[in-house]
């Protein structure tokens, strides 16, 4: 048995397993609106192949007097390599069933050329299983990588990654060959998302937004639990909404783009400017911030500001119940929380306003946990 | 039986059949996912309840030989009047399941005071009861009120409509006890997306928004089948996003909003101005920009490029496959096409900018068949 022949309701008791830890089928029932016969006849063949099992306790009695069983999903039943490819590094996390690290590693990548970093990924996911315990084959049922940039996780294929200045790039592929471990990939702020909404912040929400904001500015968005992709492979392009002013022009070549004042390369670049000092670094500039210099403050709360209006976007457009604030941006949050949160407030528009803000500092093994999060989620959804 | 009783496999057969018009059993199982057995197991209580039959005519022969009976929804089995309310009209429809307009009436509003409104759409009711031939009790399932503003549907409250200068005021239940007919409300612009996902430009597209532009500038977002609603009420706000100057300050108190520019008071306001005439209304600048004035058509310039950065934004958040514009300023769109289609392209962020845009004029008629469409969508999902 493989889980993707079963049905799609499997997929849906499953996934709330995942989500929620132990329950009753009857509480299945309940958060998956399957009636009780359908969960018992779904849960079935998932208890047959060892995929959920029954715990041996019972749950509290019910009035009837007879205990509900709880059901749980066996974390050990299948094991998955998640990596995160930076421009000059690699994370990796072996990861059970429900996500949870068994080993990480990193790696550094010498050179940004295809076969280079597939020959790394190919060691660091060796690694991993060798620190796992887990070498004999099979014991990794597959491999996710994660990637900024447009990826197509349908064709597994990297279209442009401008970080690697790689395009189609079949890197699902080639991986799968060098690791001959299956293996999906996935827009990496994606695939945080999926890890948001499975095992973090996301869990329960009806929709959430996750913005991460470091050498780029990503967006994913979770809406009734399923991470929005885009008709065209194109969605949570924060980073160019059209909200600022026109001093500033943008990677992409636009002016007014978030990116253009808000990434760590145009704070740095303006912290320069404002500091006259030409070799500058993005540390020097969150160290002179702190140390109160008011031109190099005033470069984090444009940055704020520019960041407040794309929330406010996001807010105004999808209205989700929270927006979770991440990436290497987030560890000097407090240089620029004020005006994001002023500039937000004032922009978000009525009931919007009342989206939840949260920052939450996320480390690259989090990322690449996301990867191994979107391998585990194929299991019900396979790559056509 | 009612149909708020059917397993979530029945709306999704029925919603298919809706949609998609006669198919085949095994054309739904390949639409919905659902197998040969699930299909015939929750079309057999919708068959004998009248709310699909089989068509007499068998359809292609099949390879096995045996021919494949097409199934169908009955437009027949239930009828449903939809109401949009303006700020001095309102707009009737009495439809059939299948939201096809039976009848089709208006009646100017004479004052926008809660009671004179509840009673005139309780006439308007009636009236096209009497048109339609349906006066007996029961021959009208329900009523859907559509409105701009903040309005939930759960609680049947508009909390918010600026045209009416309404707050918290439960029509639902009002029109309900008025009509004596059960009654959903919507926010129109929501209401006329469900009506385009299920029989208009939105069927069969994975994702789609909505863009209406007119007094003001509305959204509705359609991803997966389902209209994204927000999760405090508030979604697709296009009209706020803040991608402007800031030299316009917009009803809502902020400067940069789309609305600010783009609505047919911001239009006519700046027309006014740039023509030096106080008195001229939205037609006479209409009538200015389409004879070759250059400072009103300039206006109308600024107008597009508002709007192309907004749908610039939508397209670089959720990345739909489509958007339409429409509402009552689709009509004079060839005054700002141009500015619409080039902005919309510049800031496009990659593959997002292949999103299909099209324009559509959509008559008040089709916004009150909106309602109608979600008056029928509640036969599944009825109001908690």
């Amino acid at each position: 048995m493989t889980l993707a022949d079963q049905p799609p309701a499997a997929a849906l008791v499953f996934q709330t397993l995942l989500a929620h830890g132990p329950l009753t089928r009857a509480e299945v029932g309940r958060r998956t609106g399957l009636s009780p016969g359908a969960v018992t006849k779904v849960a079935t063949p998932l208890l047959a192949d060892g995929w959920i099992a029954e715990l041996g306790r019972p749950a509290v009695e019910r009035s009837s007097g007879r205990p509900a069983t709880l059901i749980a999903v066996r974390p050990e039943r299948a094991r998955f390599a998640g990596v995160k490819v930076t421009g000059d590094e690699l994370i990796g996390v072996l990861a059970d069933l429900t996500a949870q690290p068994l080993a990480t590693a990193r790696a550094p990548l010498g050179s940004r050329d295809v076969g280079t970093v597939v020959l790394a990924i190919a060691r660091l996911v060796a690694a991993l299983r060798a620190e796992a315990g887990a070498e004999q084959d099979g014991a990794v049922h597959s491999v996710g990588v994660t990637i900024s940039g447009d990826v197509d996780g349908q064709t597994g294929t990297v279209q442009f990654s401008p970080f690697l200045d790689w395009r189609r790039v079949p890197l699902a592929q080639l991986v799968e060959t060098a690791t001959g471990t299956p293996t999906v990939i996935e827009n990496d702020v994606r695939a945080l998302t999926v890890a948001e909404q499975w095992f973090g912040a996301g869990v329960g929400l009806s929709s959430f937004a996750l913005v991460t904001v470091g050498a780029g500015i990503g967006c994913g968005i979770s809406i009734g639990g399923r991470v929005v992709s885009g008709a065209h492979g194109v969605s949570g392009e924060v980073g160019h909404l059209p909200v600022g002013g026109s001093e500033r022009v943008c990677t992409c070549g636009n002016t007014g783009c978030v990116e253009a004042v808000a990434s760590s390369h145009a704070i740095t670049e303006q912290a320069r400017q404002a500091a006259g000092e030409p070799a500058l670094t993005i540390d020097d500039a969150v160290r002179l911030a702190h140390g109160g210099d008011p031109a190099v403050r005033a470069v984090f709360a444009r940055a704020g500001h520019a960041l407040g209006l794309a929330l406010a976007s996001v807010a105004n457009l999808i209205g989700p119940e929270r927006i979770i604030i991440s990436g290497e941006g987030a560890s000097s949050y407090d240089l620029y929380e004020d005006q994001i949160r002023q500039t937000f407030a004032a922009h978000a528009f009525g009931a919007a306003a009342d989206c939840d803000l949260v920052v939450r500092p996320l480390p690259f093994e989090e990322w690449a946990r996301g990867g191994a999060a979107v391998a585990a989620q194929r299991l019900f959804a396979p790559v056509k």
